[in-house]
């Protein structure tokens, strides 16, 4: 038996990183950038610790590219190394310095926010660099050293004349990354990766107009300065303490992430959690419309300050994905896929925490102002009837501040429903019947009749209410929810005494026979009813079940399989009480009876809005014809 | 000055490769099977050059779940390793075997299908197993061999009793990975990432029944026997010559990619190409529907028969992404990111190569099929007018086949339609305008207003074909586009002739203030104009330019900024020339003219679909009214 270890072909490393390390050549910026950062606030941490006797000062990272010369640099005057330092961090590929030093340090640097691991991350350079430089010097009296690469694995290593303390990368772009020299790509990716990274970056200069000199005449120029062009804030909204945060700021934040977002959102939820796993964050509810850019400005995820994605599908639950802002924890691994996410038991705690959070913030949004609340139901109702259809948690939770407004703007919870409705609106099997619109337009004729009647009835419009209502009616005992034009008032809500008809059955036989005769027309089912004389003559109603069913289908799953292309199923309800009907059944010449019948059946169709097309032309030519 | 070779710390690297190679636990399968799938192609290639000589017959892959012993075994019966062999391409991480084998085979291996890189994939199996072994047996004539590592990298390799050709690879489960001992989990990563791939894959074995014998009585049950359990199809439809496929094969395979899809695909497009690089696929022309699936269903990748991704991205251009099938290239990267996929200058030739063939299959089935092409093109309309959008290399190619239907289901080319509507439709300044209506039904009297005229109308009704009919009419010379009731027809399409007034200067403005005064309502602008006695007295037409607009800020983007929330404006046409107006100006009694005005007024709104809510109840009440 043989043993021995395995070993690395390191003729086979560089390629192998081009192309498994990062599939994002991009990432090379981020990773320099943050190791950057990194010596940079192990400087700070190291002088406030008294390790490093020199001033700390208000260090930079700086950005340059040479464009004639092909290269870009990159600078810090963070810890630097020595020449002994290079040769242990970087001519040993997979030495994880960071993880060297928090172990060191491990007290103390706990808050220190040391992001990267030193060793693999600086090697993503040679995805787009030929050869690779480093210049750097120690914050300890050592000579400065100067490493170079290209690649194969050999490296060289000399002293240099470096005198100032740092860290100075300098990339010889490769032929086939030279995009990564044009000064606005470099920008953008500056922009996507490091907008909130906690080291001021320098990118070039700017020009700033000063205020004029006293007794400057009106045509004088202002004077100007160059002065460095900061491209970061390093110290953004999510990494402060709520008490430290006005609304103007949580605004001017949201402002600062989205700044081709014009509407103002309707409130912050800041996330703070560092047990059982570390996260901070800023979550905002916009204002949805049917902009687009609410596809593209979605939640940002970072670690440490360092963008890692916008893609916050499984870390954030579904129906939160809608919500705008940034998510910071150092739980969360850079290189993120989907199905590592889901099945990652830290991450399944996160989606739980932020539900929670959510559900508590909206729930004291409800106590606390319960008008503002109200006056925002409409742009967030259909976040929390998603989160109540999908995570019973949440529909727990929810269920106590979830709104359900009538047509007449009143706003009540499904309690305060219950308790106001149960007098008037229990029908005689103790049920309590829920009447809805879902459009106060189109139903108007049946709102005004339920409201005649005394009943309320909701405004209930948005596209999964028909799921929402489903659920409500299983998990809660004998209520049931009916759209106003499901069927006739006093059938939706059936009470014991039933209203006298003026008709004789021989004659609601014979009215019967005449308006099928004359509509001739499968689809509508008749159903004569003695209603108030004061209700309409006909009126069209759709029953309740079929519906619903079908709405669901079209909105996605639910309802029963292959409903969703079902013809829709119509009930003519004819009022026998109404002085036309008598009218109708009264009149002796055929036509006569005929032209009175499709009238008034054109008539309950427009009102039901299903007179359309020709039909619809014709009777508006039969109209004027009448005006006359 | 000193120089010296980067080293790769070993004992690094087994975190590393956990962390980094794959951010998705899972695929140590696909990894592992692609290798066994490797080694028994390479056999193949060899026994059929005559270097290895043996018995190719029927291998297959077998993976085996031991859930007491934590274990998953799984087992090939290709070339195998010698003691040698393990050394050289286990012990030696990123030494790629394959990559030599190819280098040395060169001419013959070319179309031997071998897959993977051995080295690298291997080790993925240490993300999920505490401990790994192999055991393998070469088909040259050598003791077989037992390599057991526990990723420390310590390794013992020593001799094995297996006398059968092949590797076993034996994966000791780690205790955070045992969700992969369970039968299901495994069974639908094979189905996910091993459906298509080219050597059968053994997962269990399944009861089969056979035909009963003869003379066996009604009762008795059928005799049945367990068969090997083969989870994949080695010779899926796309790596066959589209000669070999009927139709019936297209469908049957659209089924096996996409069991849960129950309408058939449209038509499809075989892709096969091999320069300058190479693709093979099958793409399928869905009939969109609203159901949730098409976004579940996607354009599947693979490289080499192993499944990559369903985010095809960057590879097939966006407005393709609809469309369902394959994609099948050894040039696409297995780990793929967007904007490595963007950057790509191959994956840039594979996006124009598809969108070309789609182009021409488009254009063929024009060619050979108008009717059928017609009969489709509402359900393909979507793709190709956003194409024409999006590409104008696909737009140049789409001009010659997109269709527009007209209101009663002609279809014509933009050209054809050209020539048909040029002596009619032609205004005085030589302009061709062509009319349209989105919608059938809201639209009618208008329609038939135009129709009446001679005209011939399209029906323009999807999404985005605001913005295709400003594309057309910046593209194309002296043509526009102007919705039915954009404006009374004769300015729609202006002619010299010009109708003459029944009414005076005089009497006009007295009508003109009549209707001010009785409407009360500054949205309306009134336009007297000399139309047909025959035609609406009251007519209410919204500008095109305006609605336009409108209609694409909401489909996204274009239009103009702001538009999307301005008010809507209409102008209300009097026809001065129709016997109720003439009754308007005569009438004496203001409050009849105010009768007639305003339900003349009501009947133009309701047939513009403006008339709703509260004044659709009045007006219908009034109706009823005047029915008795």
């Amino acid at each position: 038996m043989a043993t021995g270890k395995i070993n690395v072909s390191v003729e086979n490393i560089f390629p192998l990183i081009k192309k498994f390390l990062y599939s994002d050549h991009e990432i090379f910026l981020r990773e320099l950038i943050s190791n950057a950062t990194d010596a940079t606030l192990k400087l700070k941490h190291l002088s406030t610790i008294g390790e490093a006797k020199v001033e700390y000062g208000n260090p930079l990272i700086e950005v340059k590219i040479d464009k004639e010369g092909k290269k870009i640099h990159i600078i810090d005057q963070g810890v630097g190394m020595t020449e002994e330092e290079v040769q242990k961090y970087i001519n040993e590929i997979a030495f994880s310095g960071a993880e060297e030093f928090l172990d060191k340090y491990k007290d103390s640097a706990k808050d220190s926010g040391i992001i990267g691991h030193f060793g693999l991350g600086f090697y993503s350079a040679f995805m787009v660099a030929s050869k690779v430089e480093i210049i750097t010097k120690s914050y300890k009296d050592e000579p400065a050293a100067h490493w170079t690469c290209d690649g194969s694995p050999n490296f060289t290593l000399k002293k240099a004349k470096k005198t100032t303390r740092g860290t100075e990368i300098i990339l010889h772009i490769a032929d086939d990354s030279t995009e990564f020299l044009e000064e606005g790509k470099i920008g953008s990716l500056l922009s996507k990766y490091n907008k909130f990274m906690p080291i001021p970056i320098k990118f070039g200069t700017k020009t700033e107009t000063l205020p004029k000199p006293e007794g400057a005449k009106e045509e004088d120029p202002a004077p100007t300065k160059e002065v460095d062009n900061i491209i970061n804030n390093p110290n953004p909204a999510w990494t402060k303490q709520p008490t430290e945060l006005s609304d103007e700021d949580y605004k001017g934040f949201y402002r600062e992430l989205y700044p081709m977002q014009f509407e103002e959102p309707l409130f912050h939820i800041h996330l703070n959690v560092d047990y059982p796993f570390n996260l901070t964050g800023i979550l905002y509810f916009p204002k949805l419309t049917n902009d687009l850019n609410t596809q593209k400005d979605r939640i940002q995820l970072y670690q440490n300050q360092v963008f890692v994605t916008d893609n916050v599908e499984g870390i954030v639950p579904e129906f939160l994905t809608m919500l705008r802002g940034v998510i910071d924890s150092p739980d969360i691994p850079l290189n993120v896929s989907r199905s590592y996410l889901q099945a990652d038991g830290a991450v399944k705690k996160i989606s739980t925490y932020i539900t929670r959070k959510v559900a508590d913030k909206l729930s004291s949004l409800f106590k606390n102002n319960r008008e503002d609340f109200e006056a925002k139901w409409n742009d967030i109702k259909i976040v929390i009837e998603y989160g109540m259809l999908s995570e019973d948690k949440f529909f727990d939770k929810a269920d106590k501040f979830a709104l359900y407004p009538t047509v007449d703007g009143a706003y009540y919870t499904f309690e305060e429903l219950q308790e106001k409705l149960k007098a008037n609106q229990t029908d005689k099997d103790d049920k309590l019947v829920l009447l809805y619109a879902s459009n106060k337009e189109e139903q108007h004729s049946y709102i005004e009749a339920a409201k005649a009647k005394g009943f309320e009835v909701l405004l209930l419009d948005s596209p999964i209410v028909s799921h929402l209502m489903q659920k409500l009616e299983t998990s809660k005992e004998k209520i049931s929810f009916a759209r106003v034009d499901a069927d006739h008032l006093d059938n939706l809500i059936k009470k014991e005494d039933t209203q006298i008809s003026k008709l004789s059955d021989e004659e609601k036989e014979a009215l019967k026979t005449d308006i099928e005769t004359a509509i001739n027309n499968k689809s509508y089912t008749i159903q004569l009813e003695a209603m108030d004389s004061s209700s309409s003559p006909f009126i069209i109603t759709e029953p309740e079940f079929m519906r619903r069913m079908k709405e669901m289908q079209q909105s996605g799953g639910g309802g029963m399989f292959g409903m969703g292309n079902m013809p829709e199923m119509y009930n003519l309800v004819v009022n026998t009480n109404h002085e036309l009907v008598s009218e109708i059944l009264n009149t002796k010449t055929a036509k006569k009876k005929e032209r009175l019948i499709n009238q008034s059946l054109d008539l309950a169709r427009l009102s039901k809005g299903l007179l359309k097309g020709e039909e619809l032309t014709k009777f508006i030519k039969r109209s004027y014809e009448m005006v006359k």
